[in-house]
């Protein structure tokens, strides 16, 4: 049979955005403006260079250093695009980490921007494995060193550009990311060409046909403030270049020059975390700007209502999505139903700070201990699992944490929510924070919270004790205010509690038994409370 | 390994559609109104009636002969949805031709709307495949006849429901249909899950990201023109579930109806062949209506420029697409690139009337004898062969006419065509009907217009006739118009023909030697010029 057996592909996103748009712009910092076709050339060139001089084969991995930039996107394209996989490497882990990762990996060549020169410098010694230094400069020299074996725009002078990219199984391996959790040593999640084909077409009929709140279309312009180095930047990339999007890459995150280039470019479609969203607005505010159109999909923690409704002032158009780094990762985004078009704004911005609703080929569930759905009543909370065709198949070189990733065949996301009206999704806590007790889940969130709201309470955190009787029992640990010390008392706080139990708000049987008074909550180096500790400090007390 | 295999099937874009817009409507003409939760219950009590009552098994033929309507996209997700086939037949065919299709097929239920009882009857000695005849009825009782044993919804009444959809492997068939030619039997296409699905994501995204003429969204209202039965209604159905749109089946095509229908359930989004668009126009002037923001997609033959215009002054969008049955179908959308949004609107209708631009995942070539690509020079011409994910991978049953259709691993439309500016491409002629001349193509259509332009011409057809030399050589059949008969003469032809090739409009080498003058052009049965005839008759003679 001579029927083609079509494989899918990245290849095919950037063959239609070249030949849809190729005058169209990617933008690098305020340094170089390149046409798709350029792109498209130098996509060639670069994969001549890793099959060429560098030597890689298929399945070997390239390990890649380096800020948003329009080099990050061509590795995008041309490293899977050989068949080779993509190590995205998250400079911000520890030295110790960033070793064991690539160690882990074993990547082969390793591509590094030059501001992460004194760290390459310094593991070298332990990277054996790595057959060749590529270094990337955006000066017109890189800096002389020996660990550096060749240049990036050298190398891509030098070399022998490909036809086109070769036909590949869409199962090869395309891509590999490490995740840090709490717990243990980092681990690797990889993807297959196929699963960032599908994440991409879904995420993409998602933006532009779901949106209530904007939809995207080839007229908008992309600015990722989510680094690539991050799973993929969301995938975005990939969507923005299947569209024909122009594309801008700002380098390392400066306040200033983000600014600068979202006016200067026109950029009308982002995505980042709330903190990076504060500073926007904050700098907005600060100088007198706004940003009229400006979409901003939001991840990678709660969207606070009061930022959502400080961006809307200056015009940005903001909606929520979710997902994981074992989740390529889009799974939800809080797009706006036809019918809430009329509802009132404080309504809507509910909708919009939502952890939102799953896109097409997404199987959400929200699952009890034994993986019953808990009912969809708005308050019954479970763990989300997820089936969608583009999660990692596991962790590498893990079969033990893959197996309880994907227990039962259903990957589990590790996040506690319920589910709101409508269908929409809520995140309350992180699993391993709730507090289970007589077969009863307790959000511990809540009830720091609704702690929170007591004058004397300055800050509360609630975790989960050992219980012969009951499993789990909730403990608060407050620091009382000053003018309070060692005058609140347990009882006051059982009280204050009581209150919510008769409103509806809180279940009695969440209310605290214990209650201890501290002068400081443990944190993590990022600033959250360091729960770990805390069950550690109490977990034989009674 | 636990990790989950994810099939891409079909239930998930009706899974999507139902979870996302569970209170959305399914309009069955002035009839009937379900919403998609009820909708997708009834799916499922199909599901269970086919499996349980029914007894069909995986792989087994559903044949469907039914109007569209709700219960058509019904049969659309259930059919598939256990695994067996739809065989989608095309009621306009000769009784032969359907009796030969059903045998082909070989049938194993067949589903059909009382309307045509009379010919199930007469073909019913001849189909011992088939096990069970189920009929429909808009009315209360379907009409008493010895061929149904069912009837579709009083099977419906008794089933017992399926709980889900059952999970297949993504490349199990899923729906079977016929094409017929001008010569030999119909043929069969097929298409499995994961075609439908990817056809079904390309489709949504570029009818959502890539207009400029206006974009679909999740607030469309979406109606068919475009018959179920052929090509699964251009896909469209498929994602208008995905997106939840409330959808509109018009059951058989009444203008009066139609027309009531786009007033009253406020459709927005269609797509017709454009002899149903001329009605539309003809109707809409004749009753001074305007339809602002009516989509409409054009396929199935070339959009005269006319016509296009025409519809944009009652407020219409309108856009051409091209795809053929053995294509899903959807291969090229006319959609408007961002920088023309400036154009002025003759140029923009010279966009939207051009046979498009290949959706993503299409690879479009238009390639010559040798299969080289010919210069996208917006002049030279070739076949389109055409690589996409759903395409089918032969026609059924029939090994030698499948390596025929995917020689050398493309898929060859029999289309002739040349690149436009910009990428678009534009079909010029099939290419049986080209004359291949001496190495070059002579596109017949280009003749025929030409000497259409000379006064003492009513009617001009062009064929190619063997030639020693040249392999073929131009003939041109000539009905003078009334007073030029026994006038008209070769030479002033040829004067007239040669105008044009020193405006560059016309190569030398096209102007045809002969010209034979007839009273009338044989036609086939719809109408168009017989070339197969008329070839037959000249073959032999000098």
């Amino acid at each position: 049979m001579s029927a083609y057996g079509y494989q899918l592909q990245l290849k095919h996103l950037l063959e239609h955005g070249v030949r849809w748009a190729p005058d169209q712009e990617i933008v690098y910092r305020d340094k170089l403006c390149l046409k798709y076709s350029d792109f498209y050339s130098r996509v060639l060139r670069l994969a001549g260079a890793l099959t060429g001089e560098l030597g890689v084969k298929p399945g070997e991995t390239v390990g890649v250093i380096e800020w948003d930039s329009h080099r990050y996107l061509e590795m995008y394209f041309a490293i899977p695009g050989i068949g080779a996989v993509m190590h995205t490497i998250n400079p911000r882990l520890s030295p110790g980490d960033l070793l064991y990762t690539m160690k882990h990996a074993e990547d082969d060549i390793l591509v590094f921007h030059e501001d992460f020169l004194p760290l390459v410098e310094q593991l070298r010694p332990e990277l054996s494995h790595v057959r060749r230094f590529v270094i990337l400069t955006d000066g017109v020299e890189a800096p002389k060193t020996p660990v550096a074996s060749d240049e990036y725009e050298a190398l891509l002078k030098r070399a022998k550009p490909l036809e086109k990219l070769p036909d590949l199984d869409e199962n090869t391996r395309a891509t590999l990311a490490y995740t840090t959790g709490t717990t243990g040593k980092p681990k690797g999640v990889y993807f297959t060409q196929r699963q960032l084909m599908l994440h991409t077409l879904s995420l993409g009929v998602s933006l532009a046909a779901f949106g209530g709140q904007g939809s995207a279309t080839t007229r908008d312009v992309y600015m990722p403030l989510t680094p690539m180095f991050h799973v993929h930047a969301w995938g975005m990339p990939y969507v923005a270049t299947l569209l024909g999007l122009k594309q801008v890459y700002p380098g390392r995150y400066e306040p200033e020059l983000l600014a600068k280039l979202v006016k200067t470019e026109g950029v009308t479609l982002t995505h980042c975390v709330p903190t990076i969203l504060q500073m926007v607005v904050t700098a907005a505010e600060a100088h007198g700007l706004t940003f009229p159109g400006w979409k901003i999909v939001i991840g990678g923690a709660r969207l606070p209502k009061g930022l959502a409704l400080a961006a809307r002032k200056l015009g940005i158009i903001i909606y929520a999505g979710y997902g994981l780094s074992e989740t390529a990762p889009v799974l939800t985004l809080a797009f706006r139903k036809p019918f809430m078009d009329d509802w009132d704004e404080d309504a809507q911005v509910d909708v919009d700070v939502s952890t939102g609703f799953p896109i097409p080929l997404v199987d959400l569930r929200i699952v009890d201990e034994h993986g019953n759905d808990v009912e969809a009543d708005g308050h019954a909370t479970g763990e989300i699992v997820v089936r969608a065709p583009w999660l990692t198949e596991g962790y590498l070189k893990e079969p033990e944490r893959s197996e309880k990733l994907w227990k039962g065949g259903w990957l589990h996301t590790g996040d506690v929510a319920h589910f709101k009206e409508y269908g929409y999704v809520q995140i309350v806590d992180r699993l391993k924070d709730v507090i289970k007790s007589g077969g009863e889940w307790i959000v511990s969130l809540d009830l720091e919270n609704l702690l929170s709201l007591h004058e004397g309470v300055l800050e509360a955190a609630v975790i989960g004790v050992p219980d012969p009787k009951w499993d789990e029992r909730p403990l608060a640990v407050i620091v009382p205010r000053e003018g309070w010390r060692g005058k609140l008392t347990g009882d006051q706080l059982k009280e204050h509690l009581e209150q919510f139990v008769n409103q509806g708000k809180l279940i009695r049987w969440a209310v605290p038994d214990r209650y201890e008074f501290v002068d400081e909550i443990p944190k993590t180096s990022v600033g959250k409370i360091d729960k770990k500790v805390l069950r550690k400090t109490y977990e034989g007390t009674q």
